[in-house]
Order: structure tokens, then C-alpha cells, then sequence
């Protein structure tokens, strides 16, 4: 089969659950962080904008007035935005949106050295200091986030003046790392799938050499990070750099078996090993990213699509322990697995990794921010606990309540640009082949002529439904929690071939193509080697996992017991714009108030509701819990 | 009611369950335990004798050799080992130890200095240091173990030369804190229990009127350490004096509520608070322990008596947050406990204090301890998960096996010297009454005049029986655990006035009391509140938890269900020294395979057996899980 790319950005104008969502980051996620990066938000300043006027200062000879501020890795907020913005440009023109980024686009380029190295950190506060500590420096992390906003734009808009910005730097990293020979590798990745998307977009063969330069020699001394650090006399801050295994250094990436560290890091890599065994058929790579898919998918993943359970480092702990109450899940770690799983589709176009992207994406990314699209959390617990979520020790990253706008503002804008490029997740393309991989309501025109709109009140409602434009060979996704999926051409049943989950069909313009998933609300039980789920079982509806809350439960949801045999229902939840609940038959169990007790506590039957996880912590401060002891 | 007070140290001669732990301590751990003071023991040298061998070189203007060695406590450790020896040497005599014991006595007295002070850090490192960091620097911490040491000592075989080194030392402590009026307070409380103890061995009023002076100022200037720390330009590991719920100086201790911070310095300073409120018949500190003991046993504590749930900084954790899996549980805390237990039951005799100092002490303290006596665990999780604990950042501190001995050597001696003095809490008495706290075979005689010989197999057995040898008052606890306790005087069924859970009988001398404690094996709930628990079940007998362990069992215990209704049987377990182990119909969960599946998991009947939690790891690595979800 011929490989498999992504839609364009311009591929799909989104209308229902995805259209909604998308008008929501437009129309009030984009301006927000606009008027962050530009400390007119009312949050703690950001300086972003600042700190690119005073390196471009700096370049001219002049005082940098106030200096820098912020984190190392400040400037990928103002790239993160601009990639934002072109997905919403490439979505729904916008000439004030176009504007501000041309404005913004422009200040960027005035702060770009003329030997092509960008990042107002180092040019602002030390210029000596650029490329000496790749371990924490960032330097290639936000060439990365540049380079995919300059991708971005350059399709959204066809304008060069990024992209160019970008090549230029690309060009200056290629001359140091792989013209001049000079030792080390990212301590974030990031640069390598962006420098992949660089590639695509300009064409710059040497992009494509660079990131392949990257994976190629990532772990292979696995001991560079200690040695620059003895070489170096400053740090970020005081990362260990011993600790290979957390910086996904201790050994050449096509050895890996583990997903192990910082999981946004990890996923990050994996994502540009994947598209690079594509790009390049390079079968050991493939390999290497079969087993790290594994890993995370079948033994360090929560039900909720979300990666990375510990706090301690942000990153994934040991097989199985998937605690609920602590757990991290970050929101752009859950972004990270659906890219991961995006380019494993292009590999490979297998239901199961678009299965796990739409489950990142419809729990975990989704929960990461607020319905009115104006708080966030970094922290996707499966279990909040009033008293102890947020306060104790070992939950304190728990918080209960979405914050605002956080200092390390990368969640955010990494969920404003993942909703705005839904389409690029939701739809490939072959030569010959349209992949609908995620089922979303809107207009859809691919490059290989295929084109048609699509009808579906998902993941509310079952029914898909394709009228077909321009015809040719459609794969339909079918997930693997539909039992079955009829399909019917202009209203007759038809039977499809389905290869690795999808369903082969071939349409012809005109034709209206209607699948019927099975949505039947059901339970999901843990593997046994999870001890902390056992006994337990989980509400799942399509690809969405649904969480008990206080608020609906009266008050307490820690008590709740459900038998999987319950009649569940849909109804409709106080409060969230007529998102669907579920309510079933369950036990509610009364003990005697004592810590520990001889007395079995009583059961006593009651109704529980059930909402979708994404839309958790948006009403009062409640309990919440995913998991319910099973009797 | 009369106070009623501890029996002396002599008082009680222990056969039974209880002699032969005493016997292994004697035999095995305070050999041991010298040898490492001695660094003869081939474990990570400890130096405790050669920096008491240095600092007396020190005071003599001598070179100091090889200096201090150690922790900034290590001091302790001698006086720890002290006061073990002093309990064996009472409960039964032994010319070499009290030898070697002599021999340590006169060397740590040639390393007193001419005004009192004694601490071999600070005399041979750095005697400007001298009390200028009392949040860290431990010089109270170990005053108040030497002086629990010298207390036991003369107690044990009438000698006073260790005795008079500690009142020369209170003397020098009082003339500053009190006579001079020098702010501050014990970072690690300590000295306050140690004081009592002294004061009542010596009849010393200053040592009184010292243990209630650090008491009655503690928090009363929550500031007191930010200032000190802003005074001094050293700290020995960087500890938070901002932290004052953290080191219990937040609020003065009468206004204390909620059990906060390190959890061992917590019960030991409610220990010295609830021994001085009886004592001076302090209501409000009294209230205040009450509170504390509450806020402790409610809310704050595991089935088995452990307590300090997390491993930040050791300490309690907030309400019900009680994990199993990550509990920190520490030895000494558990230790402390009995402590705080013991001076409650002295304020007021009721089975509720005895009953957690009776589960702490089954429990957690003797699980800390291997059957052997040779190795020992400073944490207590109530669940062992292989591949988890150990290893994942979240579990490191909850290592599946015993270590040999640790660096920082506080559990071993603790567990040693609570052993050797379990008469202590067993037995107390006042002018006319007889307590029996806890069920211990042996020979007991009181200073009231009555005395008695105890013969039972408790914990393994439920029946206790009393030869009275010189009669008189005795109350007897009946533990809330046993439904019905039938008791009998020679014979012939009576029916005893029972008071706050104490039957009290008038007995002559030649009388044969005997009760019949239900020990039926029951399963114990948890409150809905601790989330982590909910339908989970616990199993119990008498004082004993069990737990469940993979090498009784198959290898896995987290695919065990058990159902409350199912008939329990006892049997043995390999490998344990004939310990009683129960055996019970139960079902396993078998799943498919995968770590998330919508296939119900397949239930099959098996047999599951349990042993004590406190000889748990007793054998090989392996699981081990204390709450199993309920059927």
C-alpha cells in the first residue's frame, strides 16, 4: 500500500462537536493567549513578546531595556500561538488574527542573528552561552515549535517570511551538528518531528537529513549529557544529567523497548522516529517505535488515553502502576500520544493506534481544558478526592479546580493548536485512498481529489454519515469497541472489506455512506496486574470514559457501588450546555462512621449519574472517580 | 481514681510470645547492635564509640583522631543500645552486658564536658555550633535518648553513674533554656518524655519543671525557627523552619487539633504532653492530647496501627488519606504510638488506648522486625506489588525486603528496646489496683503488692489465665474486638463490673482467673472515606491483621476476591516458624489478558491463604496485600 500522510491543514472545515470546539479556541482561547504573550491578559506577565523586542536590541547594539524574563523555553509560547493561529487562519480567515501574526512574525525574524540562531534567552542574557547545555538549554526546543509554526503558516497562508526564518536556522543547526560535527542531541525532543514537518513543507532535503541525524545518534554516548555538564559551569536547573533513562539517552533509540521519562519528551521522540521510518522505510526504526507503542498501550496508559503517571518528573513509571488518585497524565503528554499514533497510522493505517489517538484525545486532552475554553489542567487525575487532591503531599498536583493560566504555560496552547488541526488527526490520504481515522462532522478535499462532507452528532451520537463529493476508495475507521458497525451505501447494507480495522470501500460521487457504531454504553475492566484497579470497573460509551461526580451524585461518589449488569440510560447533567449523562441503577454502601469497622456497611440501592470525563471540574469543586468498586 | 503509672521495668518476667521475642533481642539484636556501635558488625561502619572516643579526646585538648563520623544524631544510637541492654539486664541478669555496658557508660561520661553539655558532633567538630540550631541539630534529641537510657540503667541494676552524667546534662539544659531564659525548642521533640522519665527515676523537680517549660513555650513564637535559622550561617541538611505544621511549632500545643507533620516527633512530643498533663493535672493539655489522639486514631491511622501515611518528610498525611501501597508507616512512629498510648491509658483507663497500642505493637512494630531478628523494615506499606515496590518513584521507600541494618539506625533499637520493655505496657498500677493493658504470659509483680503469673498462647490463642500469687484489685481490658469475653475465678463463670472497657475484679491470693477473649477471625471495612479502601475488606483476629502473601497463594494475590461470608479456617503457612496462618474459600479474578478490556473477568473458586501481616517478608520477595476487594 502507498504510505499515508496526514490531511492538509486547509484538508477540513469542521462543523458539529469539533466545529463547537473549534470556534471556542478562536474565539476565545487564540485572543487570550494573544494578550498573554503581550502581558495585557491580567495574568502573571509572559514577557514573550518583550523578550523577542529586546533580542532584537540586543542584535542591534542596543540597551535590551528590561531584559529577559520568564522560562528558558519562554519564546515556544509565541510559536505555540502562531501555530494556533494558522490553523485557525487555514480554518476561517481572519484578517486581524493575520495581522498580529504577520506583526509577530516580523518582530521574530528582527530578533534572528544573522548567522540564522534564534532564542532571546541566550541572545538577550548570555550569548556565550548558547549551545553549551543541550540537556536543559531548550535551544532546539524552540527552534522545534518555531519550525512547526513556520510549517504552519507557510500552508495556512502561503506566506515564506517564517518559513524562511525557520530554514535559516535549521541551516545553522545543520552546520553545527552535522556539517561541523559537533557532539550532542536534544534534551527535549522536539526538533526532529518539527524539522520533519519543515521538510514537508519547503521541501529542504537537509531538514530531513537533520532529523535524522538527531534520532541517529540520540544514546549511542550515552554518557554525553554527563560530559557536557562536567563541561559546563551553569545550569537551568540542576537537571541530573545521569539519568539517561529520563532523558531517553541511555541508549540508541532503535534499541528501545521501554517508553520510559518525561513522557512529553518521550512521545515527542517517538513521533519523529515513526515518521522518519516512514519517510525513509527505515524497518529497525519501525521496529524500535512497534515495541515503544506497545509499551505505553499495553502496560503504562491510562483508560483515558493519558501517559506519564507519576509526578515525579513528569514521567512514566514502572508497567501497571496506573494510580488513579496521583496520577500525572499531563495534557500535552495525552497531545504527544495522539501525534505518536498519527504517524504509527501512517506506517501502518491499523484501527488500533487511531483507537488510542481518539481515546487521548476525547478524555484526556479534551479534559485538559475548561467548556468555556478559559482554564486548564496540566494534571488529569482519574480520582479527585475533596481534602486530599490538591492539599496532601503526594496529591498536591492534583488540584481539584482548572487554574487559569499557568507560568509554564505549555498545556494551553498545545490544546489550542491540537483542536484547531482536529482534521489533520481526523483525515489521511494516500495516492489513491482517503483514511477517515476519526469520525468529524464537516467538509472534507484532499490533495488526491477525494472529497465529500460528513453528518454526525459524535461522540454524542452513533450515526456517521458521508456525502460523497468526488469519489474513490474510502477506508473507514471501526473501532474496537463497536461490536458492529453496519454500513450502508444510499441506504442499502453493504459489506466491506475491513483490513487492520478499516473498512475498504469504494464510493462513487454522489453517494451517501452511513455508518451506525455501536455507542451502547459498557464496562471496562483493568488488567489484574493493576492492583490499584482491581475489583473495579469503568463506564465507557464509544470512545468516551465517563466519571462520577459529586455534584450529580449528592455529594459523595466514593461510596458508589455498580454492578455491570445496571440498565444505564441517557440523560441529560445540570450545568454542561446539554452534554449527554448517563444514569444507572446502583449501591450506595453506609458505614457506621468509624475509620475501621466490624459491622459490613449497609447497602442501600440509589441512582448514579455519570458524565463524560472530559468535561469534569466544570461546576463546583466536587468528588470525581472513574474507577467504582464493582459488586 | 488514683494516677495509675507503667510497672516498674522489673516488674514483669515474660514467657510465651512475648519471652521468646525477648529472647531473639537478647540473643541476636543486642549483640548485633553493639557490634555495630563498635564497627565490628561488617555493615556500613556506624562510629558511634570512637566519636564518643574522639570528643573526650577533644575535651582533654587531645587530637581527635579520626573525628566525628555519622549523622548529626548518631549519639543516640549509644543510648539506644543502653537502654535495650538496661531492659534485658532486668529481665534477666547477664555479667557481660552489663560489663560492655559499664565500659560504654564511663566512656560516654569522659565525654561530658565541665558544664554538662554531651554530644560528640558538636564537641569534636565544632563547639561554636553549640546550640545554635535547635531545628536540626539534635543536641535535645540526644540528651533525652541518654537520658532514657540513664533512667532505665539505674532503674534496672541501681547503678547511678549514667544516671548522674543526664541530670548534669538537664542541669546545663535548664540553666539555659530556663535560669537564662535562651528562646527556642527541641526541633525533634524527645527530651520532654525523657525528662519524666528522668524526673521520676531521680526525683529531680528540675527536670519536671525543664519538660514543661519546652512544653509550654513550643509555638507560642511560631517564628522561633525562621529567626534562629536567620541567626545562623550553617544548617545540616537545609530543613524548611518556615515549616512549623511540618516540626509541630505552628500554634502552642493546647490549641493543637489535627496530628500534623513528622509523625514520629509528633507522638513523641503528645507522649511528653499527656504524661505532663497527668502528672500536674493539666486539663487543657489534657483536652489537647485527647484532641490529638482523635485526630490520630479517626482519621490518621492504618489498620495496623501505623501512622505517618506519607513519605514527605515522614509524616501524617491529611485526613484519610491512607494509601496502602505508598504508605510511609514508619517503625518508630508506630513505636511512638504505643508511647502516646500508654501515657493516655496512665490519664485515663480505657480499652480504647490500650486496644491501639496493643494493634500498633502486633502490627506495625513487629513487622518491622524479621523472625530472625536480623533484618528490618522502617516502612510499613499494607501492600507489596513486584515491579512496583521498590522501584517506581512513587514507591522507592517501600522496599519488599528487609535491609540488614540502615545508615540512619533509628528502627532497629526502637523495636529492640520496646520489646525488652513490653512489661512496661503491659501492666501498669496505682496504690490499689493492678492494670492488665495487654495479654502477656509471664510472671508479674507489682509495687502495690499484688502479683501474678500469666499463662496464655495470645496472640495465637484466645484464652488468658491468671494464677493470682497476692491478690487484690485487678482490671483487666476487654478489647472492642472481642464480642464476648467470658471470664472466670476458679473456675465458676462471673459476671465483673466492667468500666471504659476494663473489667475490674477483687481477687484473693491462689485465685485462677481466666478469660476467653473472642478471637474469632472478622473482617474489617473501612470508612467510605478513605477512598483507597472503598470495597475492600480487611481480615483480623483478635489483635492480628493478616495479610495475604503470593508465596501462600500462588504467586499473585491482586486477582483475589473474598467474600465476608466465607468459612475460615486455621492452618500453617511454610516457613514460618509455626506461626498460625487461616485458609479460606475465595475467588480469583482471570482476565484476558489485556490491559483494558470489556470482557467481564472470568471468576474461579480457589483457596486463599493468610498470615499475620507482622510476619510478612518473612520468606521470599513476593506480593503481599493487606485490603482485598470484597465480593
Amino acid at each position: 500500500m502507498k504510505k499515508q500522510y496526514q490531511s492538509d491543514i486547509t484538508g477540513y472545515k469542521a462543523a458539529g462537536f469539533i466545529g463547537n470546539y473549534q470556534e471556542l479556541v478562536r474565539g476565545t482561547v487564540i485572543p487570550y493567549q494573544y494578550d498573554v504573550l503581550c502581558d495585557k491578559a491580567g495574568t502573571e506577565k509572559s514577557h514573550v513578546i518583550d523578550n523577542f523586542r529586546n533580542a532584537a536590541k540586543a542584535l542591534r547594539g542596543e540597551d535590551t531595556g528590561d531584559g529577559f524574563y520568564g522560562m528558558v523555553f519562554q519564546d515556544s509560547d509565541a510559536a505555540k500561538w502562531l501555530e494556533a493561529a494558522a490553523y485557525s487562519l487555514a480554518v476561517k480567515p481572519d484578517k486581524k488574527l493575520e495581522e498580529l501574526a504577520d506583526e509577530l512574525i516580523a518582530l521574530i525574524a528582527s530578533a534572528q542573528d544573522k548567522d540564522g540562531y534564534i532564542n532571546t534567552y541566550y541572545t538577550v542574557k548570555d550569548r556565550e552561552k548558547r549551545w553549551t547545555n543541550l540537556l536543559e538549554g531548550h535551544e532546539l526546543y524552540c527552534s522545534g515549535h518555531l519550525m512547526e509554526a513556520g510549517a504552519a503558516y507557510y500552508e495556512a497562508t502561503g506566506k515564506r517570511e517564517l518559513l524562511d526564518v525557520c530554514l535559516k536556522n535549521a541551516e545553522h543547526i545543520y552546520e553545527r551538528f552535522v556539517k561541523n560535527g559537533t557532539e550532542g542531541y536534544p534534551g527535549h525532543p522536539e526538533v526532529e518531528l518539527a524539522l520533519m514537518k519543515l521538510y514537508r513543507a519547503s521541501g529542504e532535503e537537509r531538514c530531513l537529513e537533520l532529523a535524522k541525524h538527531f534520532i541517529d545518534v540520540r544514546g549511542v554516548d550515552p554518557d554525553y549529557y554527563r560530559k557536557e555538564c562536567e563541561r559546563r559551569n551553569w545550569s537551568v536547573w540542576g537537571a541530573n544529567a545521569n539519568d539517561g533513562t529520563y532523558q531517553q539517552s541511555n541508549m540508541p533509540v532503535r534499541r528501545m523497548n521501554d517508553a520510559t521519562g518525561h513522557a512529553v519528551r518521550a512521545v515527542y521522540l517517538y513521533t519523529a522516529m515513526a515518521d522518519l521510518a516512514g519517510e525513509l522505510g527505515d524497518k529497525e526504526l519501525a521496529e524500535a517505535c512497534g515495541r515503544l507503542w506497545d509499551s505505553i498501550t499495553s502496560r503504562r496508559m491510562y483508560v483515558t488515553g493519558g501517559i506519564g503517571s507519576t509526578v515525579h518528573g513528569e514521567a512514566f513509571s514502572t508497567d501497571y502502576d496506573l494510580p488513579s488518585d496521583t496520577a500525572y497524565s499531563e495534557t500535552c503528554a495525552a497531545i504527544g500520544l495522539m501525534f505518536f499514533a498519527s504517524r504509527m497510522l501512517e506506517l501502518n493505517p491499523d484501527s488500533r493506534f487511531a483507537d488510542v489517538m481518539e481515546q487521548a484525545f476525547y478524555n484526556t486532552v479534551l479534559s485538559g481544558m475548561s467548556l468555556d475554553g478559559k482554564s486548564f489542567f496540566y494534571v488529569n487525575p482519574l480520582e479527585s478526592i475533596p481534602g486530599i487532591s490538591g492539599i496532601s503531599p503526594t496529591h498536591r498536583h492534583c488540584v481539584p479546580v482548572r487554574p487559569g493560566w499557568y507560568t509554564c504555560a505549555c498545556c494551553p496552547p498545545n490544546v489550542a493548536r491540537t483542536i484547531m488541526s482536529f482534521g489533520k488527526y481526523a483525515y489521511g490520504e494516500n495516492e489513491d485512498t482517503a483514511f477517515c481515522h476519526l469520525y468529524a462532522a464537516g467538509s472534507v478535499k484532499l490533495n488526491n481529489g477525494i472529497s465529500f462532507d460528513c453528518e454526525t452528532r459524535y461522540p454524542f451520537d452513533s450515526k456517521v454519515s458521508y456525502s460523497i463529493i468526488s469519489g474513490g476508495r474510502i477506508a473507514f475507521r471501526i473501532p474496537h469497541w463497536s461490536r458492529s458497525t453496519p454500513i450502508s451505501v444510499n441506504g442499502k447494507p453493504i459489506s466491506a472489506e475491513t483490513v487492520n480495522g478499516y473498512a475498504y470501500l469504494e464510493v462513487s460521487d454522489g453517494d451517501e455512506v452511513t455508518l451506525d457504531l455501536d455507542c451502547e454504553p459498557r464496562f471496562v475492566y483493568a488488567s489484574q496486574k493493576v492492583p490499584s484497579l482491581s475489583g473495579k470497573l469503568c463506564l465507557c460509551k464509544g470512545p468516551l470514559v465517563y466519571c462520577f461526580e459529586g455534584v450529580d451524585n449528592g455529594g459523595d461518589v466514593f461510596d458508589l457501588r455498580l454492578s455491570p449488569d445496571t440498565k444505564i440510560t441517557e440523560t441529560r447533567a445540570e450545568g454542561l450546555d446539554g452534554i449527554p449523562a448517563l444514569e444507572m441503577q446502583a449501591e450506595r454502601e453506609k458505614d457506621d462512621g468509624s475509620l475501621y469497622s466490624f459491622n459490613e456497611p449497609e447497602r442501600q440501592k440509589c441512582t448514579a449519574k455519570a458524565v463524560p470525563y472530559f468535561c469534569r471540574a466544570n461546576r463546583e469543586e466536587t468528588a470525581m472517580r472513574v474507577w467504582l468498586p464493582r459488586i
